[in-house]
């Protein structure tokens, strides 16, 4: 049972009838081997044809990290004056199916390939993949773990910089500030700070506003640690705010907790969507709350499976994804998102940031 | 003359005679059409045939985002529900060879398509589109000005929080906040800032070392502004250096001059390079210039054509790029970069942060 994701991605090669494959994305690169680099225009690829050892190919000046990160051995450089595909040379002619990632790879790329392995034809492994990444190994969870505490300490430690007149850009720099000091690799997309009427905007953009007493102020972000993201969502109220947005906080909140509830492993993706939609629904909020529940979260920060209302997907144990109802009106918005596990008696929450409403004060 | 890229593009279809080209790089058609869009997975290309209007193809959801701002007023949409290749059911059969990007293009998009356009060849236009944007219009050059307008005002203002003791990721957090307090739509790339020893570090991440008496401060960074990057490098003294450091400087600013000199029209991008390089040569420190001397600028921070000293290409009016010589050692570095315009009779420097030395004190 101790199969590592590469060893897995190994025995598929038979499973699918497939003499190789070519993995070159380097996102892939990393979740098999550990080493994690971008190449840019520069040729990175794990070969992996039945029978031989994987190997990893990369350019020259990355030779040795490469050999430090990588737990594949087998080493291949190129240096800038060398043809890349030249070390494709012994597999011309042997070669008959061929996995690649049709989604990443280039046409520019395809065709030197098509050349290198004359004879070869080429499928699509992208399934794959995806099926591997969905299973996240204990070591992945802990790096996500890892990603959910330094983005809820950035913001205890962010949170000590609230006061009337402070503006969201302002909020933003010092968030990002705190994730970089606490060792985050950095953001894990664009730090959201929203505040007042513009916590309404699902997609609002932090600006200029300053933070006004009665205002809703809204926090969406993550940070990248270990090659893994975190993604979270509080939502805190700055001095009294109207019987309404409270209504909408506790109904955000009881979304959130009905979603949590119905997880497990063999559920649809959709039925944690309905969960939390039918409470907004009951709550007469039905309509301002547009977006799907949550998203699959690990190396990307949106990855698969999409937690949606359509989606009809099951849930099997060892998924991580976000759990993030919100509802939005002109006076203010609310979302509230947490990051689970999938376990094999029902879910994990992994973040631990308090989730009652919250009243902050100069 | 007032010819537009989009009209030199439908120009070029005649030249390499191609029935069509459909560009779908979402710079490209930012760069052809002023609709600025990342579409994610979802299709969006720029259909351009002969004897027909330029046609935009875009996911429903951003039809009036896309008809408020692009000039190509003939807009085809598709939902999430449709297939957007169907939109191509009206080529089926009649197109021989039709243009891609080929350096864009994934392998699964490229079989879409050829299944979409039965019977047609494809050939890369890449190149085509590379020769446009290196011949930056006046509108072009003027939205790089502001973008460097707004990346030495940062500058100025972020300049203010240096003192004793600060850290790197300080003034990264007081640099990054100032760029959007300003307008900017972000950090054109990481924004770095080194310290002390660190600044002999071409390639330095920023950390908690904190800045003190006798170092040299280093500031690598750029903003987006209307869809055009700046970048600019600028190396002050703290307090009192040692003479040795000031050589240093001072070679790097005669090495960033020497090649500013020599910019003209027709010369080959090698020459910029050899220039800069060979005041460093002349003063001992030859090898400690490690890098190439610049890189195009506009859409992309880096972009056609590499200002290296192998490069035989021909710089061209109209062209913009960086001017960055650096010398490092274990002491301590530096780097001084500007971004330059190509003219008709030499060369207008873009940027205006004054170059000689300057010692910042508490």
């Amino acid at each position: 049972m101790n199969q590592t994701p590469l060893s897995r991605l190994e025995a598929d090669l038979s499973k699918q009838e497939l003499d190789a494959m070519l993995i070159t994305d380097p996102k892939h690169i990393y979740y098999l081997t550990g080493y994690a680099s971008n190449p840019h225009e520069r040729f990175m690829g794990l070969m992996l044809a039945r029978g031989e050892d994987p190997l990893l190919i990369v350019p020259a000046l990355d030779a040795d990290a490469a050999a430090a990160a990588s737990t594949v051995s087998n080493i291949a450089t190129h240096s800038d004056t060398d043809n890349p595909y030249a070390l494709f040379d012994r597999y011309q002619g042997r070669l008959g199916r061929v996995g690649l990632e049709k989604e990443y790879v280039t046409v520019s790329r395809y065709e030197q390939l098509n050349s290198a392995l004359g004879g070869a034809s080429f499928e699509d492994v992208g399934s794959l993949l995806r099926a591997l990444r969905v299973n996240k190994t204990p070591e992945e969870v802990a790096r996500i773990r890892h990603a959910i505490y330094l983005i809820e300490e950035t913001l205890r430690q962010g949170l000590t910089h609230v006061r009337a007149g402070v503006t969201e850009i302002e909020l933003v720099a010092e968030m990002e500030y705190q994730m970089k000091k606490l060792g985050a690799d950095g953001p894990s997309f664009d730090t959201m700070v929203l505040t007042g009427p513009k916590t309404g905007l699902p997609h609002g953009t932090p600006g200029d506003r300053k933070l006004q007493h009665g205002d809703l102020l809204m926090f969406d972000m993550g940070v990248y640690a270990g090659g893994y993201a975190s993604d979270i969502t509080r939502t805190f109220a700055f001095g009294d705010i109207s019987p309404e947005l409270r209504t909408i906080y506790n109904t955000v909140l009881a979304a959130n907790e009905a979603a949590i509830q119905v997880v497990k492993s063999g559920i649809t993706c959709a039925s944690v969507d309905r969960a939390a939609r039918q409470v907004t629904i009951d709550a007469g909020y039905g309509e301002r709350f547009m977006h799907r529940v949550g998203h699959g979260l690990g190396i990307d920060v949106h990855e698969y499976p999409s937690l949606h209302g359509e989606n009809m997907d099951l849930l099997q144990a060892g998924t991580v994804f976000t759990i993030e109802p919100g509802i939005y009106t002109a006076a203010g918005g609310v979302r509230i998102e947490d990051d689970v596990l999938v376990t094999e008696t029902g879910v994990e929450v992994l973040t631990t940031y308090p989730k009652e409403l919250q009243i902050l004060t100069d």
